[in-house]
């Protein structure tokens, strides 16, 4: 099958030290190493992270690979696999967790390979998704299930960080406390009400978020620059069992932890920029409570929970992938992320072209 | 308050070596110690229990104290306290958890209460509640919130086993099986549901009460005298994570624990009247199973998860409690329970009567 | 047998609200509920939370009970039992949970009365031990098995805190890091040990602490004032799977937190006095971390672990209680503390005395 | 470097249709995949399966696969390695995990590929370690630490056994009865005492084993002849807290299911030949028990959590190892298991043979 493909691919590439991504053309495929897979992607989502790699903040100029094909959520489907590969297609339509891990630490021998210590990461670490090809370890590829869309199956990544938090926590007959309800704190919600959570609570600045958190399942949102812990822990009798942490922010995760019940549980995934301040004694320690750090997908029990939640027709996700554009115009999906028009945004990838690449300094050499 | 409370009360009591029941008059209002409290019943629940000692079972003959009034799941109000309470008030709505532990075992000191080694029983160890007035410890009394109706509050015992069931099973984002949807199996069709269960499937010889499953969430159901074990593994792609077994029959047990997937939980609720003959090595061990043998509630931790649950609106229990009769009816309360036309029959209880109790060896003296 | 009780007993009161203890006469004895029970003290630790109370620190003006007699960890014989009571024998040994739960919460309905909103602590809010007799609620009350000698009984409540600390973090089969080896930190130490840790390392800034640590089963210790991360991570290739935080340092809490292995468990149990900065990004949440917030010890659930730790003779004791001295020279005991020379003093606690108080503002008022 | 491996060697081989094993020569060397290892093995240990097969009982005669390589418990060093394999390297000291799991299952892709539906087990499925070379998958290599002695990491796999049951009942700090003194029961002794357990006891009909399990650890043995079951509950206050049931006798399953405390936990390891008649509602239901069904050691986090203990020297191993024998005699290795004068024998592996197999039928293809 190798013979149909094309010699170059177009590819959305950071290539400069500044704010903005390259639409490059002209870019060689992807190399396969024998335990590899090559898809040829269909529908990549744009990422709050991808966002930060446009932006070019100052964790992205730390972190990530210059050169690189960005994008780490997609679907696609098989177009070729490496000699060593044991059970993948030719065909088949895949997904793919974006964290690889070494394959041999403690971590990624006991299903844990979200936290390996040289775990890469698509897009960022090594070649992405935001391209027709990509190759990915065969031990990464996730089938996907026939009755479910490409639009959902190409944002598994932050939909699994939204399970991952949600199960790790422990929602099932429990009042829940979400604070931030960005993308992932709205997959949160949805995914915690079909997960048992009794009572849904979201605290953010956006109205229009918080909106559509009611309708995702929801029962009261608290505008975070109004106090709000004092009102939730009445309406709830003592406070919620279970915090999920969607925002990264210190005053955020200060009042989360304040408006827990003792012995609640509080899930952090959202990521502080900076270090926070808390009062460890009066948050944590008296009250007993657990806090759980949380990073990725657990390689791979988030991905089957993340199924049976989908196939059990409980999430609502069409609110939340609110449009689908075309790859060449990812500077429109970035400006609709940015001027909160658009909730995920989704791209279609196209399959061929041939021009040259518009920036001087792309070349075709792989980094992965 | 005491001096406005009747001198005798009727009473639905066990008298003979026999099947059948009494409705006696005329019988001394409990004596209270100084850590009870006294309520007057509104509503009092039929249990299957109280079928067996109805219709004088085995089980019964071995296990119940005679002369005892019946009947163990309720709500009233609370008329009188002992001197020595602490929170409970002359006039609060309650139920009341129906297993009284020991108080100073290991397990009635580590929230474990409902298997303490020498618990007694509402209704079958003590007098229970099928007559107008009940002594109960407040240890054992629960508060009932205000939005909860009386028949509702009246089966929190049979509930609250279907709640500690699928808690302690973890159904959140899992497939389930539950085997016997008799009333504690249909509750626990609709609590799985609101707990997180992805999919329920379920199996019983009642087409009637299959429907009923089949309305309240289940996906699908399977008659029992047809082979299901392969069917039900080829729908759920290799067998269900949890299985709820809820009718002691020795073949769903078995077919059961054969259909669950590989490292999958099985919670065992309903009795078995003998022995079960197992193949322990593929049903358990092999497959990497576990079994949990799941008995009343957890005190109180079943209680809290049961009112979450409750508020949230989302158990269907409507179309459980089939019937209200009056405490006279009993006899027609049974009747329906046993020709199938009821599942949950609950009794609203006289406050005075004083005619003279029908049978010759009843006395006043209290059992509890 | 109240009538052999004395009209009056001696007791160290917290008087004034300046630094020291007040050793009062002619104290009268405390009053008892109808749940009570009244305990003859024989021997009571002096705690950590009494040296804050002695040294009068910012902490202890906030919160102790002006005129209170003080102390909360001791053993004695029950002298008389309330009329409610159900289990207590006069004559029994006994200790007791110093914490007092409001008993129908729902964490003291579901066995973490530790966290109870509103606790009442013996020797903080209540009267306490430091005295010859002490009033308990018969809940509260832990009958002390025989082949236990008095001196560890006496301290039930540090080594409590230890072994909760190192049961909620699961060290079986573990490597441990102790950051901070007081008293409860060496406690941690031989309990983690006959827990099941399988290596332990320590770091505080004594010397003579940490070599009492090893002699009780660490493998090794680093002084906390020089760079030991990466050291205790070269060991340990990667880090230790538990921290146990027994500090309340700032820097211990974020050393520890880095030392750890990804995925790991951090139970802090030390109090930090002000806010702690946390880089939460890199501690917690990217490495997958669980961090338990400990307080006091489960009811019961500690109690029972403790017991069977206790008579495994598995931990050494010996060594950490280091002196045993008279009630009456308790400023000694605080000295000895202070200046590092005792570890773990015991108080011989005298069964009658009959001067007058030696401070003017003392009175027999009871604050319970 | 494979040129230097010779053309042919020896093998244990199932040749024949009835009990015995024969030893063959000019056996082809195995055939390596490209994700595969070569290992030149030095010492192999002989497990209760291996008897099995030697004795031809009826499970051996419907699952062994006739003409293998018998043998799976083994180190040696790595010789070849396959073109995409990825960490291993020749001349490291490595023992592997016996069972070979698909790779791509829920269970494979969530640490729990020893209940792989599809697995394939080294020396029953596919050829073994009896023989001085075995082809194993990359994925299943575990590398040796340098401090474990080859005696003990040729037994890593019945040693997993024991850790994996151990681990999974979770022993610390707890009161244990292990029922069944077999090679896994006493390293399951000396295990739990290393994990924390408190006191363990055991039964057996084997006077010296049972000896063995006192030196190893445990404080108390009871004939399974004799009843035992209340003079344990009696000397453990009501019945020990975990069971490990090591022997697959239908009675010590009851008796030791009844020992337990109720809310205790029972790990069944032991494979019973038969269906086990139980009284589930007395020994699983009213008790609340846990019944956890175990096999094989999780992959891999049992191999950790087995290092760590090793390494903890903690284990009492060498009474365990009797026997070292060289593989020509594996004849006596069998009979002193079958007299009792061994518990455990280690094979020492040759590295080179030449002469002709001394079975006619014997072949050189590959089974695996």
């Amino acid at each position: 099958m190798l013979t149909t493909l094309p010699q170059t691919m177009p590819a959305i590439r950071k290539l400069n030290d500044a704010p903005g991504l390259n639409y490059c053309h002209d870019i060689a495929l992807p190399e396969m190493g024998p335990r590899d897979v090559l898809v040829a992607v269909t529908h990549a989502g744009i990422c709050g992270t991808d966002r930060h790699i446009y932006e070019w903040d100052a964790w992205s100029r730390n972190r990530v690979k210059m050169g690189i094909t960005t994008g780490h959520e997609f679907v696609g489907r098989v177009v070729a696999v490496g000699e060593a590969t044991q059970r993948t297609k030719v065909g088949q339509r895949v997904s793919a967790e974006g964290h690889i891990g070494c394959g041999f630490c403690e971590q990624c021998r006991t299903g844990n390979g979200h936290i390996c210590n040289t775990v890469d990461i698509l897009g960022i670490d090594c070649n992405g998704c935001f391209a027709p090809f990509i190759a990915v370890p065969e031990t990464n590829i996730w089938p996907v299930h026939a009755d479910i869309p490409d639009k959902v199956a190409a944002v598994f990544d932050p939909l699994g960080n939204a399970v991952h938090t949600v199960m790790a926590a422990g929602v099932s007959g429990k009042t829940v406390l979400i604070t931030g309800v960005g993308i992932i704190g709205l997959m949160a919600v949805t995914v915690a009400k079909a997960a048992g959570a009794t009572r849904i609570f979201v605290t953010d600045l956006d109205q229009r978020r918080m909106e559509l958190a009611m309708k995702l399942g929801a029962e009261q949102s608290f505008d975070a620059q109004q106090p709000w812990v004092e009102k939730l822990q009445q309406v709830t009798s003592g406070g919620p069992q279970v915090l999920l942490e969607m925002s990264g922010n210190a005053t955020a995760i200060r009042n989360g932890l304040e408006a827990l019940q003792n012995g609640g549980t509080a899930a952090l995934l959202g990521i502080p920029a900076d270090d926070v301040s808390l009062d460890l004694s009066e948050l944590v320690i008296f009250r007993g409570a657990t806090v759980l750090g949380i990073n990725g997908r657990k390689m791979f029990e988030t991905w089957y929970q993340m199924e049976n939640l989908i196939l059990s027709e409980q999430l609502e996700l069409d609110s939340i992938i609110t449009h689908q554009i075309e790859m060449k115009d990812f500077e429109t999906g970035f400006a609709m992320m940015q001027s909160g028009e658009a909730i995920k945004v989704v791209m279609k990838i196209p399959q061929h072209e041939g021009e040259a690449c518009q920036t001087a300094n792309s070349t075709s050499e792989q980094l992965s």
